[in-house]
């Protein structure tokens, strides 16, 4: 069997509650089967955010990602000297420059094969910007760092029942209409049928694609997207031979019933796609990077500044964001063995 | 103690799965804890339906609401000589009128009082038209009926785990961001915050009002809805004591978490209010319209054409809606004492 590479995880903003979680997982590694990581920074920082949670964390100095394995099992491998004083809750200049620099080295060691892939824990972008992080997120970023176009980074929201991919995200429920068109569905589709099956073992990804407007529109009596665009889209997807089903109306595609029947489902934008992952599991969604040539994932959360080293955020998407990048890097040391 | 009047049931399609539910839910009435129901019409086709699901069911012909009571421990109890041949699976003529007819005399019965309240089957808009309905829907129909303006009469899906409102309806998505306007939201937040109070026992109802765009807007970067017109109507909400919140982010309102922290979330779209309640439990949402002086509640599902007559259609919702409305006829048929 191939091993692969240990995976990179980056600390996110220090002020948040990532460090004290990525040392919660690391405590449970065993328990949730993940596979052997560092983190790049932060060793004091960590064993502070780790003793907010009554944990006393054994942190392993490393100088390279070849050391990770002999390390895991006797403390959290940490790479290199950056470090912060830690100040839960409240963001510093020092902290974001700490989170900028373990974000890009992640990303850098995941590209470079050093790293199987890359686990960012979550920033905050205003903060970030103040030391000098230019792109709109992490995922921007990750494209950027691998020189692929962001367009052409998808993300894809990963939760125990469900798995869904938002077609617009960021934009104001008003601009939507005009941004779905046949070759962004189009491409966007191509690039989650390959991702799954390179990444998830799905070779023939079962893929439904959501209506824009109530119940899909109805034959044209609510709304003409689905008639002029979204179908024709579907239909030129089948005929390359690509498992695509819809337009379906979103508000019954996510019973569990309908679930059955794909294993993702491509959404028209941020809400259609984010309700129903988070309503179903709100505490283990895991952000997923498809189209990139690194294994990149993120717990779907943000920084939880409120929270953050009071003992009570909830590990369940970090440890599941490891998980799955542990299982998609293995899947690409197998292939590519 | 009061006894509220026995609840009209309308067949719906006689040839979609409502007759068939019907009969179930009478077969169920006593682990339900169903209120005494008759249903208006259809006596023949009631047991031609639920001979397709195994029933042997014992109908009582009855000349009045009144009659109900007495009759309901012995059989289902069917009003008036109006019935149809069974055709499952195929929509007639026939079948709609006495889909007509059973609407028509529900509604008018439950306004006059002979009936506690309306449980409305699913009928096909298309068919019923043919004979003469000019609604674009059962809620407007009813609306109609009592003589409210079609604005005033919500549309609330309640399940298990969950009630919400869509603010907007069977409108394309591209029309909603310019239908949200302060005076909608307001009208709507007080037709439920009343109902809530006088048919459901929450006197003072804390209702969520979630945002327009994703993020709630994120203060303005994506969409200004939220700071031009929700936040505003939320104000005023407050302003004059109602318990409103928001707007709040969508994707996070309905995870387990927060649905403790509200009694109902008021959605700007269809899909924000529909995807949460079917994702939650597909089977036993129930649709209730507000703002009426009637009870009238319905199974939130279509006529299921499809699978009518087969003995697969879930009795769920079906039991839920007559369970529902005879909660709130028991609660007004109190108040009024």
């Amino acid at each position: 069997m191939t091993i692969p590479a240990p995976l990179a995880v980056s600390l996110g903003d220090p002020a948040g509650a990532a460090p004290e979680l990525i040392a919660e997982a690391w405590m449970r590694r065993e328990e949730a089967d993940l596979a052997p990581f560092f983190v790049v920074g932060g060793a004091g920082l960590l064993k502070a955010a780790a003793a907010t949670r009554g944990i006393d964390l054994p942190v392993v100095p490393i100088a390279a990602a070849g050391e990770t394995v002999a390390a895991f099992a006797a403390g959290l491998p940490v790479l290199g000297p950056e470090d912060c004083a830690p100040s839960f809750g409240e963001p510093t200049h020092e902290g974001g420059r700490l989170a900028l620099h373990s974000l890009t080295q992640a990303a850098r060691m995941a590209l470079s094969g050093e790293a199987g892939g890359a686990v960012t824990g979550p920033i905050a972008k205003s903060k970030l910007a103040e030391v000098g992080f230019t792109q709109p997120g992490q995922t921007e970023f990750c494209a950027d760092a691998c020189g692929v176009p962001p367009e052409d980074a998808v993300m894809m929201l990963a939760g125990p029942l469900l798995r869904t991919v938002p077609l617009t995200v960021h934009v104001a429920l008003s601009a939507v209409p005009g941004l779905i068109t046949r070759d962004l569905i189009e491409r966007k589709a191509r690039i989650v049928a390959r991702a799954l099956a390179r990444d998830f073992g799905l070779t023939a990804p079962r893929i439904a694609i959501t209506g824009l407007n109530p119940h899909a529109g109805e034959d044209g009596r609510m709304g003409r997207e689905e008639i002029e665009t979204i179908a024709p889209a579907i239909a030129a997807l089948q005929a390359e031979g690509l498992a695509v089903t819809g337009p379906h109306p979103a508000d019954a595609l996510f019973a569990a019933h309908e679930r059955e029947k794909f294993d993702v489902a491509l959404c028209m934008y941020h809400d259609q796609a984010l309700v129903p992952i988070k309503t179903l599991d709100f505490d283990r969604g895991v952000n997923v990077t498809l189209g990139l040539p690194i294994v990149r994932t993120s717990p779907d959360h943000g920084t939880a500044f409120g929270i953050a080293g009071k003992g009570i955020a909830s590990p369940g998407a970090m440890i599941a964001a490891i998980r799955m990048a542990g299982e998609c890097a293995a899947r690409r040391a197998r292939m590519a063995a």
